[in-house]
């Protein structure tokens, strides 16, 4: 579209599936020249009307730009994909939900071959992509020589929060934040079970729960500071010894509403666990954290 | 204290723990006459010094006033300390952390006794209350009338919240929240567990976690709107299979970094169950809840 910008790095997109369509016309929308791939071509032909081009392989997708961007399925994926590309002098960008292992090696085996290689977890879905206020954004670890040098193009898309040299750190948040994530949803999933039986509106708990959890979240703060300390009684207010007591109102309720306590149980016997092994009832909760770790 | 404030309604209040403590110093502060007892007498010796009447027992504190307010240990402990007292003609207010049947036959021997019944459900810790900008709140239910009649009163110690006639209902959205907020501190506790071994500073995670999980709390109100529709696939971004898909991620994740996934796996677990059960890959996460009630 806009081929004027001549200014606009130009880059390469290995990947058109949801999310890597959506950054292809977020880089279209913003002027940058992009050259696109994807292993399915008829995915790439809405966006070469939309002004990307389209190469034939990976490779050739590859040698047209110094700036290499891939969001593909997995790791297994971008294996295949990049094993038959000339990766000399790129800037390799791995878009692709990794662990933060599979970063590691991706980042040694891209040295290896002559790249210089950051790696990315996308904390948005597509639709949030290219949409300024939508709160996305995109942890990057790996090469800051790389960050620095593309951070126009990089933020793009989306919002950019660097996190580290390691190649393996944007990875880690980025399973941190949704692993945290999962465990609200069990619990918001639990909170809505609880009045399935009842004659409440599941529209009425909604806010009160949003509300709740929003303002609980903060605690994360403390618990960090317990971390940093080592004194996990800082600030606490509800230790846990009390906690531990009021645990059987919880799983009372649940069994009275019909509702499994699959969800709820294994946080609250790691808290009988600590309780019991330091009989530290003045700590917080944070304790449990030292049982989830070998 | 401000003994001429002669409008305020007297109150009685059985029970002087810490959460009684701070009900009555903000009952107190606000010039509400207050006659106080608490089984061990040590503790109502400070709050008479701020004005409080200290009666000798049970059934003469609330002989003392129409409005009785109880904030005792546990259900046992409020049928044990109220077996003795004349309840006829009361205003019984029970803020003592229930579950929804407890509640419920609470307010039935009440009734039964001539006494109105409004149960409550703290949604706060003792240094909120009395304090307006601290957003704790109070969980209500039962007598309505109870309810208008001393609302002002009741919304001294916080906030108020009145969720139905139901004397369940309070108990009922009270243990919802917390169950709730558990699950998020499960999975904040996990996220923490991650980076244990890495050269990350747990405050450099703390904001980015915080803010992730406010950001995704709001997913409540899409999940309230499949259970009211029964369509679960409403607005929907991420499809169950997808995020299925996604969960090797995690939990090899955990695995690398040494973590345990005993607070993970259960809410994975029930996200293949239902996947695999109806097939229905488009949908959200809202069908887990499904799996949870009998
Ligand atoms: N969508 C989201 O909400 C979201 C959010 C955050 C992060 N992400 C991450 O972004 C990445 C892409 O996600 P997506 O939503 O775009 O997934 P998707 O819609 O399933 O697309 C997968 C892409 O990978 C390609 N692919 C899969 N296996 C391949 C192989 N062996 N060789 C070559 N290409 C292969 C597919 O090509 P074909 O078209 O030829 O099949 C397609 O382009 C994933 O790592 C995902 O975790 C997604
Ligand atoms: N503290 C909080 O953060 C919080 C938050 C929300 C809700 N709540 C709820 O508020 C209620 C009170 O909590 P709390 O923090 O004040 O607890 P607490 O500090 O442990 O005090 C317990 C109170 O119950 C009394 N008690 C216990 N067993 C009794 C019995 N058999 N007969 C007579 N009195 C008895 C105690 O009297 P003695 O002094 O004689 O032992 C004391 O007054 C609980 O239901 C709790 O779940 C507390």
């Amino acid at each position: 579209m806009r081929r004027n910008d001549v200014e606009k790095t130009p880059l390469t997109l290995l990947g058109l599936g949801a999310m890597g369509t959506a950054l292809a016309r977020a880089w279209l929308a913003a002027g940058h020249p992009l050259t696109v791939w994807n292993r399915d071509p008829a995915r790439a032909a809405a966006l070469a009307a939309e002004g990307a081009t389209v190469a034939g392989s990976a490779a050739e997708a590859v040698a047209a730009n110094t700036l290499v961007v891939v969001c593909l399925l997995d790791d297994a994926s971008v294996g295949e994909v990049l094993a038959g590309t000339g990766l000399e002098g790129k800037d390799v960008v791995n878009l692709t939900t990794s662990t933060p292992a599979q970063a590691r090696t991706r980042a040694d085996r891209a040295r290896e071959r002559g790249a210089r290689y950051l790696d990315g977890g996308i904390m948005a879905v597509p639709p949030m992509i290219g949409v300024p206020d939508a709160g996305g954004y995109v942890f990057y670890s790996g090469s800051r020589e790389l960050f620095d040098r593309h951070r126009e193009a990089l933020r793009v898309p989306a919002g950019t929060t660097y996190v580290g040299a390691d190649a393996g750190f944007a990875a880690l948040y980025d399973v941190a934040l949704l692993s945290a994530m999962y465990g609200m949803f069990a619990g918001a999933a639990h909170a809505f079970a609880l009045i399935r039986k009842e004659d409440i509106d599941p529209g009425t708990l909604a806010p009160l729960l949003a509300d709740w959890l929003v303002a609980m979240a903060p605690s994360v703060h403390q618990t960090a500071g317990h971390l940093r300390s080592g004194d996990y009684t800082e600030g606490v207010v509800s230790g846990l010894a009390m906690q531990v007591a009021g645990t059987p109102t919880f799983l009372l309720t649940a069994e009275q509403q019909g509702v499994s306590t699959e969800l709820l149980s294994p946080y609250f016997a790691l808290m009988r666990r600590r309780l019991s092994e330091t009989g530290g009832g003045e700590e917080g909760l944070t304790g449990v954290i030292d049982l989830l770790t070998n």
